[in-house]
């Protein structure tokens, strides 16, 4: 078995799924397994943050962390991380320079950074992070890079000297994390794995779908979340995600206001159509 | 070190790289050496096939094999190599049934499938395959999948039962045959890195090209060979290409005689334009 990552006892890092997915029970449940859990942090709000943190603090004494979106404004979010002292925050999709990894260490926070290319890698490490994380275009949800993981991860290890890098993306067993170690990492990050968990905070029935559907089901696209972040995730080839592809207007579809409301969430304590 | 495949020293296999560029020397060089050398047979020809044959036989004593598109009526080619009696037949890009494989056994002939998909590696191994080879997204040349290799290696690896399964994609140093070992493959199969060897007919300038390519620098594009046979390739992201990918017509434009000849090859020995 490989020795850890950043003092937590095996190198298997939760993704921060979001929107609540990778919600505190499920980090708990990952870091009391030994694990490095990471929570989905609520968008720029200070007071759901220092809510969710504590939630987790009652459910754990070991270390966790919180993952971060950079192409949002979350001053208030990452604020509540420095006041609770969390061990550790992902940041991805954005630059988080040298002054900003200084105050965050600072604070007592490790950094880990997310990134999908060797040049997102190479200013990281200038940055100097503790942690790079490798996301080849395999991965589910958003993805940044377009580089598979077997092709992006050495060369990233290549340039990151003592740092440790993680590997993110397709892996789902041990053969994965083996590889992943034989390929240069020290660890893993799984998302999708944790969605089918009685901890995820998902519903069940996509945790059923999750099970149904291989490897060759799921499409990178940009359909989703056109109105406010236009960016590429990558998603099941559900029968209402075929129906999209297959419009005229596939390109060009933004799901703003005036589509119609298909289903109604909660997330954190807000209410989403 | 892994223990080779198929009475092969090594479980290193050379991709029969077309039109000529696993030529008899490439494939020599690598059979002497240890590794599973496959040449890129001329096209439904039984004499050239012969001929080409016949070269690897004055540069070896060692098996080695030569592989075939099933897209295109081969059966000259493969008259060849079943009357010259080489060890192995590479089949790429459709179906080879358990009445061909029988008959590929009738003549000493091991067959190693080449495929993109977990259904497809499922009928090779129905029609009685010697070996299979996994072949992800991120590969150079032709690629007839969508997933990367990561997440189909041990997807196909379940099914195989006893027959060796080899890597393809993306794969060009130890760490990355020692992944996919890791993941469950009993060798790897490698051709752009085999490009950039002395023996590789191949153009000085590609050589040399590909050397300053990264991996953030290739394409999966069904751009080239629309006029005969449309199917994806990785490419290089040239300035050539580029420049078509920004074309109003990319989509749509074939290659056919409309277009301008803006090159000269000899492959083996007939001249293309």
């Amino acid at each position: 078995m490989a020795g850890g990552i950043l003092g937590v006892e095996h190198g298997i890092v939760l993704a921060p799924m979001g929107a609540d997915v990778a919600g505190p029970e499920l980090v708990a449940a990952v870091v009391n397994a030994g694990g490095l859990g990471l929570l989905a942090s609520p968008v720029n709000n200070y007071e759901e943050t220092v809510k969710a943190i504590r939630a987790i603090k009652k459910l754990t004494n070991k270390p966790f962390g919180a993952g971060i979106l950079l192409q949002f404004d979350n001053s208030k979010t990452i604020k509540a991380i420095y006041d609770e002292k969390i061990a550790f925050m992902q940041v991805y999709w954005g630059e988080f320079p040298k002054e900003k990894v200084d105050e965050a260490h600072k604070h007592g926070v490790k950094i880990l950074h997310q990134v999908g290319s060797v040049e997102a890698a190479e200013k990281a490490v200038a940055a100097g992070v503790d942690c790079i994380i490798a996301q080849g275009v395999e991965a589910g949800g958003h993805i940044i890079g377009t580089v598979s993981l077997m092709a992006l991860l050495p060369r990233i290890v290549d340039i990151a000297g003592n740092i440790p890098v993680v590997a993110a993306g397709s892996i789902t067993d041990a053969r994965g994390y083996a590889a992943a170690l034989a390929l240069g990492a020290k660890g893993v990050c799984l998302g999708t794995r944790f969605i089918a968990t009685k901890e995820a905070y998902a519903h069940e029935y996509y945790k059923e779908t999750l099970l149904k559907y291989t490897e060759n089901q799921t499409d990178r696209t940009d359909l989703y979340g056109r109105a406010s972040w236009r960016a590429y995730v990558r998603c099941l080839t559900t029968p209402f995600h075929e129906y999209w592809k297959q419009q005229p207007d596939y390109d060009t579809v933004v799901n703003d206001d005036t589509q119609p409301i298909i289903g109604h969430m909660t997330i954190y304590n807000g209410d989403k159509e």
